[in-house]
């Protein structure tokens, strides 16, 4: 069980409010060994961040990562890597209006059915703020496939209406972090500014899409029945706030494709065999083939508005409230560490399990 | 772990190929004292079964279920239920050509790297044969879920270009069994089934998109971080054979909508809180908020074509070969049982664990 | 959770009762290519069953094992092995008197508050015939252990008051199997066989330990804090029927000594750090640290007796009934191919784990 | 997996080496709308802390809890609840000396094997200072226990060779915690501290028992087969450091007594049916029957002595050291809030296990 807790050999567990002291977690089941480059996870917790561009949200917070356990002599143990980051900037009386409605898309009514009690300020667990531990774990997980050289690089490919076309191979994706969008492509990464900046001013948000390739999977990733690859992919991936859809390889897309078109042909490169084309995205029978692994994943729009909103209260009753707090136009840009330490976390944990096979 | 088990408190193990002595299942942890209707669970059985009609595989087996344990004066006594189905009108002959090629987009070369060994015979675990479990365990689930009042649709929305544009709300789903492609429209059925026939003379295959409707969902069902309800059933809809893609709710297409036209109005009806539209998909924040939870999974083409197809040896070297053996043109029609009965098994099982918080 | 699996890596769910149609079970996570000597499990089965010799119970069955999933060409396969053997020689006539009364020490009465329903034919899931399936699993583990060289054998130490004060080092533990009892030491076992003609000529019963040995296991198996080897060895010797103690090397013996007698001296042999005494019993942090693991499982006084016995029902009547069926005087000599094969599953879980560590 | 999680419904994490930042844990799966008496939790802590009385350990640390998340308004949400105490007191020049050599019966030489790594310092995650985090969410788990009317309650019946013979109906166990020692009978505590007083002035130390009484446990708790509730009773105790033999009931004394005298007789009275002996203790075939359920643990001498130990290092080579640092003559009497807590968290998971069956 442990609803808070992700993955089996390597296992993340996450806690904390976003008005609480702290967030953070606890990854168990790193293996020893691993030099652990803080500044490459503080890295990554930095992209995660608010406040990174003026076209993200505004909310200024340092997010300086503790490791508090599991590390001897600048590598872990073996034993529980235990982090947080302690909260600051916060307004809690931002959330005073709150304490008694419900606002529209938000967890909190359902939060309320389901415990009896919930905590207004700031989202409670539904807070966007709980990523930043999937990120810090995730950091460790990529730290250790490093070893192993597979990559995980994700960008945005999609900001409500603009969409970038191309595919992933006639990408630049070092050019991603460039861009306050991540987006890869400069002159659709431009579009997708002016989009932003024209919800911004209108008060209104919008969704987005996020594409994620895995380089350099060995064959051999992924359990053949429940818990093949994208079937754990695809969990880890609708568990971020706000993801709606999930595909990988061909996808929706591939559903009106032939069969004959849509097998992968057989090639034979530097003695080893591989695929021409792929529509498998990487996994074949739930099990990485070697080739790239890449999928996508939709994110709603943003639910709360900078402009004055409907909510209903216990008694059913109707009101208009102008939202306060800091909020993205579109989490795209900032999902994309989110979308990678998920997919660094189900591939360590594979790639662990996968040696017991 | 357990790779071959799904579920927390009422968890499904499966086990079988499809040439061994059979298929079958342990459910664990279903409450005791249900009344198990036997000729409903093979009647799901039934629908999952090749040989419907002539627009699916011809492989003919009776698929005759066996209960095993578990059950005392035809309840339910809280032991494990295993249960099973003997493999009949098997063909090894049909595989022999198979033994020492790989067929495209196929999993025999990922399980053959992983393993290093492969049963070529009929897929392994990757046969859909081993669906035959899911769909007895989930037909107990149903049963399970019958008593609550919650009730789970699915039908064929979209098979290759053929799509059926109406939402669920507009459609009578007590039509669908007798679409001979599950689809509830009577005019898109009749489409699809053309373009099934023109696939199968041309010994081609296409793709199809399951459309899933869960009703009568108390809100509480879900865990807000890792075990979002969508997340469970993003990670069961992946693990079946074929799918590449799911969303809920407004799913890929929301992206590209406003936030003030995607966010849920709430509503005042009967004393209790509703929406008055539903993008949110019936989960906000993961947990379920009373309203219909709706999904759809993508599914790709069938990989095995009657025609021709080029294969390879471990040498490398390339040849065609016309694959024996039956084999559907598009798998939705048949995978809509096990989209209801893997929906199921998450939907009672989150229900079991909603009982705990 | 799932009550009836045991194992992480290496995971064994049973199913069945003793009145059913069959007891058996699925070995998940099995390594693949491991060769399954079908003969050696069979016979591992039959040091388990019944009737082997006149001091225990008559219930003569043959116990044939079928194995059904997870092997190709005689090798495993990696899929999940399911395993069942068909109950035959049933007499429920047997228990019909037993139908509205609780037998003292039994489990229907927990049962029947837990549940609201009781198989009261042979105890349901908590028929002895259940570890069928345990010995059946872990004589794969055994088959698994084998190819690392780790050892694992079981022997009786205690039947009522008839103890063997000689420590296992100086046993000759080839003769185990030669006696009916499965006391290596001649003059011993004699003793325990004379108790229970005894006993089973008054129709009473006792209790008993057995003495389970593993060697050859390397240093690195178990883990720091919860699944710390002992105590998974713990849980797995508490899970089977009639089990009331566990203690591992010196166990409850050693609270009395000093420390300074009780801490084992380190010694240096053939390049290699061991030990010169092993109060420790092979274990040190929950690790095995690569001396002899060797530890004792209490078993109570069999409960259902041979003459006429005092039984309570619903209503909280009292009466007096003669039990029928067919019953050990002690369980132990039959219970140690269950031990060694619980302890089989704990070894060979935590080999696979210790792989990624 | 997850070697540092305990449960399945409520499963708590822990972290936190004696030497780092900080020890604690999370506690995931607590119902929301518990009040948390944080005076409570606090007064559990102290109660592990050293340095409570003159016959216990020297090491004087605060032991302050933060409750980090979880909580709003002094109750759950239903949040996971993470905690920790930060060390102080630390003096890492005391450990020093230990860099390049293993102790006698520690873990250091098994952790090394195993992980290639070994913080030197205070034992890693074998410290005793693990132990805190069990205790905090124990008393968590205590907090929900005493909503139920169930009561645990721990006390130390033997160190060394001195026993407390009398059984536990016979003492007030409202006195255990008057006695520096942890044993409700003064005259055998005051046997005890003696005991304690002269190996202390002898640099030696010893082992202990500790008997543990849970009351008013509904009939229902504890899964048949794996699940039972002695078997993870079993691994939480085998889990504790120092911890060698658990027997619950009759136990290994039980083994020589007879069926007829062993079996417990039923009883009726004021309307339930009841037991008049209880050597089952309060389980029948795994599931708590409604009488109390009390085991025992058996903890080995302290291995740290306060004399000139013999040592060896990497290269074989023996050595004399005289440890530095603060130890406990016998651990039994800080243990005894460590073995209550552990039993919480147990009977606490099948509490809410029990809802689902």
């Amino acid at each position: 069980m442990a609803g808070n807790s992700f993955g089996q050999l390597l296992r993340l567990t996450t806690f904390g409010e976003s008005h609480g002291a702290a967030v953070g977690g606890i990854l168990d089941g790193c293996p020893a060994g691993l030099l652990l480059d803080l500044d490459f996870i503080q890295g990554e917790l930095n992209r995660r961040r608010p406040g990174q561009s003026d076209v993200v949200s505004l909310r200024n917070e340092k997010d300086e990562l503790q490791i508090v356990s599991g590390i001897f002599e600048g590598k872990t143990t073996g034993a529980p890597i235990a982090f947080w980051v302690q909260n600051q900037d916060q307004h809690p009386a931002d959330y005073a209006e709150m304490k008694d409605v419900f606002r529209p898309s938000h967890a909190g009514f359902a939060y309320e059915q389901k415990y009896g009690i919930y905590d207004y300020r700031g989202g409670g667990r539904a807070s966007a703020r709980e990523t930043l531990a999937r990120v810090a774990g995730g950091a460790i997980a990529k730290l250790f496939l490093k070893q192993t050289g597979i990559t995980i690089n994700a960008y945005v490919s999609q900001i409500g209406t603009v969409k970038l076309e191309k595919p992933y191979g006639e990408l630049d994706l070092s050019k991603t972090e460039e861009s306050p969008v991540r987006c890869p492509d400069e002159a659709v990464s431009s579009e997708m500014v002016d989009l932003i900046t024209k919800l911004k001013n209108a008060g209104d948000t919008t969704g987005g899409i996020i594409t994620c390739i895995i380089r350099h999977v060995p064959p051999a990733l992924g359990e053949p029945v429940f818990d093949k690859l994208q079937a754990n992919l695809a969990k880890a991936m609708l568990s971020i706030p706000a993801a709606k859809g999930f595909e990988y390889g061909s996808g929706f897309a591939g559903v009106s494709m032939k069969g004959s078109e849509h097998n992968d042909p057989w090639a034979y490169e530097h003695g080893k065999i591989t695929t021409s084309t792929n529509f498998s995205g990487g996994i074949q029978g739930g099990i990485s083939n070697g080739e790239d692994i890449y999928f996508r994943v939709a994110f709603k729009p943003v639910a709360t508005l900078m402009q004055l909103q409907e909510m209903i209260n216990r008694q059913g009753e109707k009101m208009k409230i102008n939202p306060k707090g800091r909020h993205d136009v579109c989490v795209a840009p900032r999902a994309v560490p989110v979308v990678e330490a998920m997919a660094a976390l189900v591939i360590a944990d594979h790639y662990l399990w996968a040696k017991t096979n």
